[in-house]
Protein backbone atom coordinates (compact mmCIF):
# COMPACT_ATOMS: atom_id res chain seq x y z
CA UNK A 1 0.00 0.00 0.00
CA UNK A 2 2.69 2.45 -0.73
CA UNK A 3 3.18 5.38 -2.94
CA UNK A 4 5.14 5.63 -5.57
CA UNK A 5 6.37 8.35 -7.84
CA UNK A 6 3.74 9.68 -10.60
CA UNK A 7 4.13 12.04 -13.38
CA UNK A 8 3.12 15.46 -12.07
CA UNK A 9 0.28 15.72 -14.08
CA UNK A 10 -0.87 12.39 -13.77
CA UNK A 11 -4.01 13.16 -11.42
CA UNK A 12 -4.74 16.33 -12.37
CA UNK A 13 -8.40 16.25 -13.64
CA UNK A 14 -8.95 13.76 -10.26
CA UNK A 15 -7.48 16.71 -7.78
CA UNK A 16 -9.48 19.59 -9.26
CA UNK A 17 -12.39 17.47 -9.30
CA UNK A 18 -11.79 16.88 -5.72
CA UNK A 19 -10.74 20.28 -5.19
CA UNK A 20 -14.15 21.81 -5.98
CA UNK A 21 -16.35 18.91 -4.18
CA UNK A 22 -14.93 18.52 -0.84
CA UNK A 23 -11.71 20.19 -0.93
CA UNK A 24 -7.75 19.01 -0.28
CA UNK A 25 -6.29 19.09 2.60
CA UNK A 26 -3.15 21.78 2.71
CA UNK A 27 -0.16 20.45 5.34
CA UNK A 28 2.50 22.83 6.28
CA UNK A 29 4.91 22.54 9.08
CA UNK A 30 6.49 24.94 11.40
CA UNK A 31 10.43 25.36 12.45
CA UNK A 32 9.25 23.37 15.34
CA UNK A 33 8.77 20.47 12.88
CA UNK A 34 4.92 20.64 14.44
CA UNK A 35 2.62 19.96 11.21
CA UNK A 36 -1.04 21.83 10.63
CA UNK A 37 -3.64 20.81 8.26
CA UNK A 38 -6.63 22.67 6.63
CA UNK A 39 -8.80 21.93 4.05
CA UNK A 40 -8.72 24.36 0.62
CA UNK A 41 -11.00 24.58 -1.66
CA UNK A 42 -9.24 26.60 -4.14
CA UNK A 43 -5.89 25.82 -5.86
CA UNK A 44 -4.29 26.51 -9.50
CA UNK A 45 -1.85 23.75 -11.17
CA UNK A 46 0.19 24.03 -14.18
CA UNK A 47 3.73 26.01 -15.75
CA UNK A 48 5.31 28.88 -14.74
CA UNK A 49 9.31 29.72 -15.11
CA UNK A 50 9.94 26.17 -16.65
CA UNK A 51 8.68 24.17 -13.56
CA UNK A 52 5.35 22.90 -12.62
CA UNK A 53 3.74 24.70 -9.70
CA UNK A 54 0.65 23.97 -7.09
CA UNK A 55 -0.75 27.74 -6.13
CA UNK A 56 -2.23 27.66 -2.72
CA UNK A 57 -4.22 31.05 -1.18
CA UNK A 58 -4.17 31.13 3.01
CA UNK A 59 -5.41 34.08 4.82
CA UNK A 60 -3.81 35.96 7.09
CA UNK A 61 -5.53 35.12 10.08
CA UNK A 62 -5.23 30.98 9.60
CA UNK A 63 -2.50 29.42 11.90
CA UNK A 64 -1.42 27.05 8.51
CA UNK A 65 0.19 31.66 7.57
CA UNK A 66 2.30 31.90 10.05
CA UNK A 67 3.97 27.95 9.69
CA UNK A 68 4.09 28.70 5.89
CA UNK A 69 5.61 32.26 6.73
CA UNK A 70 8.20 29.82 8.47
CA UNK A 71 9.11 27.26 6.25
CA UNK A 72 7.47 27.50 3.20
CA UNK A 73 7.24 23.86 2.36
CA UNK A 74 3.87 22.03 2.31
CA UNK A 75 2.20 19.18 0.69
CA UNK A 76 -0.85 19.07 -0.53
CA UNK A 77 -3.51 15.88 -0.09
CA UNK A 78 -6.35 14.72 -2.07
CA UNK A 79 -8.61 12.83 0.48
CA UNK A 80 -10.00 9.31 0.01
CA UNK A 81 -13.19 8.10 0.08
CA UNK A 82 -15.20 8.45 3.80
CA UNK A 83 -12.97 11.41 4.53
CA UNK A 84 -16.16 14.00 4.94
CA UNK A 85 -15.91 14.59 8.59
CA UNK A 86 -11.88 15.03 8.30
CA UNK A 87 -12.51 18.11 5.52
CA UNK A 88 -15.53 19.36 7.85
CA UNK A 89 -13.54 19.55 11.01
CA UNK A 90 -10.26 20.55 9.57
CA UNK A 91 -11.88 23.59 7.23
CA UNK A 92 -13.65 24.84 10.69
CA UNK A 93 -11.30 24.42 13.71
CA UNK A 94 -7.89 26.10 13.93
CA UNK A 95 -4.28 25.00 14.86
CA UNK A 96 -3.53 27.23 17.15
CA UNK A 97 -6.36 25.69 19.60
CA UNK A 98 -6.43 21.85 18.56
CA UNK A 99 -4.20 19.51 17.09
CA UNK A 100 -5.78 18.19 14.46
CA UNK A 101 -3.72 15.53 13.51
CA UNK A 102 -4.19 14.29 17.07
CA UNK A 103 -7.85 14.62 17.17
CA UNK A 104 -9.03 13.17 14.13
CA UNK A 105 -6.38 10.21 14.42
CA UNK A 106 -4.64 11.11 11.09
CA UNK A 107 -0.96 10.22 10.97
CA UNK A 108 1.65 12.17 9.31
CA UNK A 109 4.07 10.66 7.12
CA UNK A 110 7.26 11.77 6.66
CA UNK A 111 7.68 14.01 3.66
CA UNK A 112 10.33 12.60 0.62
CA UNK A 113 11.04 16.10 -0.70
CA UNK A 114 9.71 18.67 1.87
CA UNK A 115 9.42 18.94 5.65
CA UNK A 116 6.09 18.70 5.77
CA UNK A 117 4.63 15.33 6.22
CA UNK A 118 1.50 13.97 3.91
CA UNK A 119 -1.34 12.19 5.21
CA UNK A 120 -1.91 8.51 5.76
CA UNK A 121 -5.29 7.32 3.71
CA UNK A 122 -5.09 10.16 1.19
CA UNK A 123 -4.09 8.28 -2.18
CA UNK A 124 -2.79 11.14 -4.11
CA UNK A 125 -0.22 13.93 -2.80
CA UNK A 126 2.17 16.49 -4.26
CA UNK A 127 5.24 17.78 -1.94
CA UNK A 128 5.93 21.88 -2.65
CA UNK A 129 8.23 24.30 -1.91
CA UNK A 130 7.36 27.65 -2.24
CA UNK A 131 9.55 29.72 -4.60
CA UNK A 132 7.30 32.78 -4.92
CA UNK A 133 4.34 34.43 -3.06
CA UNK A 134 1.82 37.36 -3.85
CA UNK A 135 0.12 39.00 -1.21
CA UNK A 136 -3.58 40.22 -2.34
CA UNK A 137 -3.58 43.55 -1.63
CA UNK A 138 -6.85 46.13 -0.84
CA UNK A 139 -8.15 47.23 -3.99
CA UNK A 140 -5.97 44.79 -6.62
CA UNK A 141 -8.70 42.33 -6.96
CA UNK A 142 -11.69 42.81 -9.23
CA UNK A 143 -14.43 44.98 -7.12
CA UNK A 144 -16.81 42.17 -7.34
CA UNK A 145 -14.72 39.92 -6.02
CA UNK A 146 -13.51 41.96 -3.63
CA UNK A 147 -16.84 42.97 -1.72
CA UNK A 148 -17.81 39.46 -2.03
CA UNK A 149 -14.42 37.58 -0.74
CA UNK A 150 -13.20 39.70 1.72
CA UNK A 151 -15.59 41.76 3.69
CA UNK A 152 -13.85 41.77 6.70
CA UNK A 153 -10.65 43.02 5.02
CA UNK A 154 -8.73 39.62 6.35
CA UNK A 155 -7.00 38.77 3.00
CA UNK A 156 -4.96 35.97 1.67
CA UNK A 157 -1.44 35.14 0.23
CA UNK A 158 -0.58 32.98 -3.04
CA UNK A 159 1.62 30.74 -1.99
CA UNK A 160 3.64 29.34 -5.80
CA UNK A 161 4.51 25.84 -4.62
CA UNK A 162 7.05 24.47 -7.01
CA UNK A 163 6.13 20.63 -7.36
CA UNK A 164 8.98 18.64 -6.26
CA UNK A 165 7.02 14.98 -6.15
CA UNK A 166 3.95 13.65 -6.77
CA UNK A 167 3.05 10.63 -5.51
CA UNK A 168 -0.04 8.11 -5.57
CA UNK A 169 -1.22 4.58 -4.42
CA UNK A 170 -1.44 2.85 -7.58
CA UNK A 171 -3.18 -0.72 -6.49
CA UNK B 1 -18.26 22.40 -37.27
CA UNK B 2 -19.09 25.38 -34.60
CA UNK B 3 -17.98 25.12 -30.79
CA UNK B 4 -20.42 24.81 -28.60
CA UNK B 5 -19.86 25.65 -24.54
CA UNK B 6 -18.78 23.38 -21.92
CA UNK B 7 -18.23 22.54 -18.73
CA UNK B 8 -15.08 25.02 -17.82
CA UNK B 9 -12.41 22.00 -17.09
CA UNK B 10 -13.71 19.13 -19.17
CA UNK B 11 -10.53 20.01 -21.54
CA UNK B 12 -8.53 20.19 -18.14
CA UNK B 13 -5.62 17.26 -19.44
CA UNK B 14 -5.63 18.05 -22.97
CA UNK B 15 -5.12 21.56 -21.91
CA UNK B 16 -2.06 20.89 -19.90
CA UNK B 17 -0.67 18.34 -21.97
CA UNK B 18 -0.68 20.70 -25.56
CA UNK B 19 0.54 23.72 -23.56
CA UNK B 20 3.41 21.45 -22.33
CA UNK B 21 4.31 19.92 -25.60
CA UNK B 22 4.37 22.76 -28.76
CA UNK B 23 2.04 25.58 -26.28
CA UNK B 24 -1.06 27.05 -26.88
CA UNK B 25 -2.07 30.22 -28.57
CA UNK B 26 -2.98 33.52 -26.49
CA UNK B 27 -5.06 36.14 -28.22
CA UNK B 28 -5.27 39.84 -26.83
CA UNK B 29 -6.68 42.91 -28.27
CA UNK B 30 -6.11 46.75 -27.89
CA UNK B 31 -8.58 49.18 -27.63
CA UNK B 32 -8.51 49.92 -31.35
CA UNK B 33 -9.90 46.17 -31.54
CA UNK B 34 -6.56 44.89 -33.79
CA UNK B 35 -5.89 41.20 -32.06
CA UNK B 36 -2.58 40.03 -31.66
CA UNK B 37 -1.44 36.26 -30.78
CA UNK B 38 1.44 34.60 -29.16
CA UNK B 39 2.80 31.55 -28.31
CA UNK B 40 2.99 30.44 -25.03
CA UNK B 41 3.98 27.65 -23.26
CA UNK B 42 2.97 28.91 -19.30
CA UNK B 43 -0.34 28.78 -17.72
CA UNK B 44 -2.79 28.23 -14.56
CA UNK B 45 -5.62 26.57 -13.75
CA UNK B 46 -7.87 26.41 -11.34
CA UNK B 47 -9.91 28.04 -8.51
CA UNK B 48 -9.71 31.20 -6.82
CA UNK B 49 -11.84 33.13 -5.42
CA UNK B 50 -14.63 31.15 -5.98
CA UNK B 51 -14.28 31.55 -9.62
CA UNK B 52 -12.54 29.50 -12.07
CA UNK B 53 -9.05 31.05 -13.29
CA UNK B 54 -6.59 30.79 -16.43
CA UNK B 55 -3.46 32.40 -15.35
CA UNK B 56 -0.94 33.69 -18.36
CA UNK B 57 2.42 35.19 -18.25
CA UNK B 58 3.42 38.24 -20.37
CA UNK B 59 6.95 39.83 -20.66
CA UNK B 60 6.71 43.66 -20.23
CA UNK B 61 9.00 43.62 -23.89
CA UNK B 62 5.96 41.70 -25.72
CA UNK B 63 3.08 43.52 -27.82
CA UNK B 64 0.77 41.91 -25.94
CA UNK B 65 1.76 43.23 -23.03
CA UNK B 66 0.63 46.54 -24.15
CA UNK B 67 -2.17 45.08 -25.47
CA UNK B 68 -3.45 43.47 -21.98
CA UNK B 69 -3.19 46.81 -20.44
CA UNK B 70 -5.72 48.45 -22.56
CA UNK B 71 -8.27 45.72 -22.19
CA UNK B 72 -7.12 42.87 -20.28
CA UNK B 73 -9.47 40.59 -22.45
CA UNK B 74 -7.59 37.48 -23.95
CA UNK B 75 -8.42 33.62 -25.25
CA UNK B 76 -6.56 31.15 -24.75
CA UNK B 77 -6.44 28.66 -27.65
CA UNK B 78 -5.72 24.78 -27.96
CA UNK B 79 -3.86 24.34 -31.23
CA UNK B 80 -5.42 21.44 -33.34
CA UNK B 81 -2.97 19.18 -35.76
CA UNK B 82 -1.01 20.46 -37.91
CA UNK B 83 -0.34 24.16 -36.33
CA UNK B 84 3.35 23.26 -35.52
CA UNK B 85 4.43 25.67 -37.98
CA UNK B 86 1.78 28.22 -36.39
CA UNK B 87 3.01 28.21 -33.12
CA UNK B 88 6.46 28.41 -34.23
CA UNK B 89 5.91 32.06 -35.88
CA UNK B 90 3.60 33.73 -33.36
CA UNK B 91 5.97 32.58 -30.70
CA UNK B 92 9.01 34.28 -32.65
CA UNK B 93 7.77 37.33 -34.63
CA UNK B 94 6.34 40.48 -32.87
CA UNK B 95 2.56 41.86 -33.39
CA UNK B 96 4.14 45.31 -33.10
CA UNK B 97 6.24 44.30 -36.63
CA UNK B 98 3.84 42.26 -38.27
CA UNK B 99 -0.12 41.25 -38.58
CA UNK B 100 0.45 37.66 -37.28
CA UNK B 101 -2.84 36.60 -38.05
CA UNK B 102 -2.56 37.62 -41.88
CA UNK B 103 0.73 36.23 -42.62
CA UNK B 104 -0.35 32.86 -41.26
CA UNK B 105 -3.59 33.52 -42.55
CA UNK B 106 -5.43 32.94 -39.23
CA UNK B 107 -9.48 33.93 -39.03
CA UNK B 108 -10.43 35.32 -35.86
CA UNK B 109 -13.89 34.25 -34.93
CA UNK B 110 -15.52 36.75 -32.40
CA UNK B 111 -15.76 36.34 -28.96
CA UNK B 112 -18.78 35.31 -27.22
CA UNK B 113 -18.02 36.50 -23.79
CA UNK B 114 -14.70 38.97 -24.35
CA UNK B 115 -13.44 41.77 -27.31
CA UNK B 116 -10.77 39.03 -28.30
CA UNK B 117 -11.16 36.70 -30.66
CA UNK B 118 -11.06 33.09 -30.60
CA UNK B 119 -8.67 31.75 -34.05
CA UNK B 120 -10.81 29.51 -36.22
CA UNK B 121 -9.41 25.76 -36.50
CA UNK B 122 -8.31 25.68 -32.64
CA UNK B 123 -11.27 23.02 -31.31
CA UNK B 124 -11.15 24.49 -27.89
CA UNK B 125 -10.65 27.49 -26.84
CA UNK B 126 -10.96 29.93 -23.28
CA UNK B 127 -12.30 33.55 -22.97
CA UNK B 128 -10.96 35.10 -20.04
CA UNK B 129 -10.98 38.67 -18.54
CA UNK B 130 -8.45 39.88 -16.30
CA UNK B 131 -9.69 39.95 -12.59
CA UNK B 132 -6.38 40.57 -10.68
CA UNK B 133 -2.42 40.93 -12.01
CA UNK B 134 0.95 40.27 -10.34
CA UNK B 135 4.28 42.18 -11.09
CA UNK B 136 7.32 39.26 -10.51
CA UNK B 137 9.36 42.00 -9.25
CA UNK B 138 13.25 41.81 -8.80
CA UNK B 139 14.50 39.55 -6.10
CA UNK B 140 10.65 37.93 -5.62
CA UNK B 141 11.42 34.83 -7.03
CA UNK B 142 13.43 31.99 -6.12
CA UNK B 143 16.75 32.41 -6.83
CA UNK B 144 17.54 29.99 -8.68
CA UNK B 145 14.32 30.66 -11.54
CA UNK B 146 15.06 34.31 -11.37
CA UNK B 147 18.94 33.67 -12.35
CA UNK B 148 17.93 31.36 -15.20
CA UNK B 149 14.49 33.04 -16.45
CA UNK B 150 15.56 37.09 -15.95
CA UNK B 151 19.38 37.47 -17.14
CA UNK B 152 17.63 40.61 -19.06
CA UNK B 153 15.80 41.81 -16.54
CA UNK B 154 13.07 41.60 -18.64
CA UNK B 155 9.86 40.65 -15.92
CA UNK B 156 6.41 38.88 -16.63
CA UNK B 157 3.41 40.34 -15.65
CA UNK B 158 0.78 37.63 -14.20
CA UNK B 159 -2.58 38.15 -15.91
CA UNK B 160 -5.16 35.99 -13.73
CA UNK B 161 -8.20 35.48 -16.31
CA UNK B 162 -11.61 34.45 -15.16
CA UNK B 163 -12.79 32.65 -17.27
CA UNK B 164 -15.98 32.98 -18.90
CA UNK B 165 -16.61 30.78 -21.33
CA UNK B 166 -14.99 27.35 -23.21
CA UNK B 167 -15.78 26.38 -25.73
CA UNK B 168 -15.00 22.65 -27.66
CA UNK B 169 -15.75 21.63 -31.41
CA UNK B 170 -17.33 18.23 -29.76
CA UNK B 171 -18.14 16.22 -33.21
Amino acid sequence: MGKVRVETFKYLDETIKRMRSGGLLLVSVGRDGRPNVMTIGWGLLGVMWRKTFFVVAVRHSRYTHKLLEETGEFTVNVPGEGMEEVLRYCGTVSGRDYDKFAEKGLRPVPGRDVRAPSIEGCPIHYECRTAFKVEVEPGALERELEVEIYPSRDYHTLYYGRILGVYARED
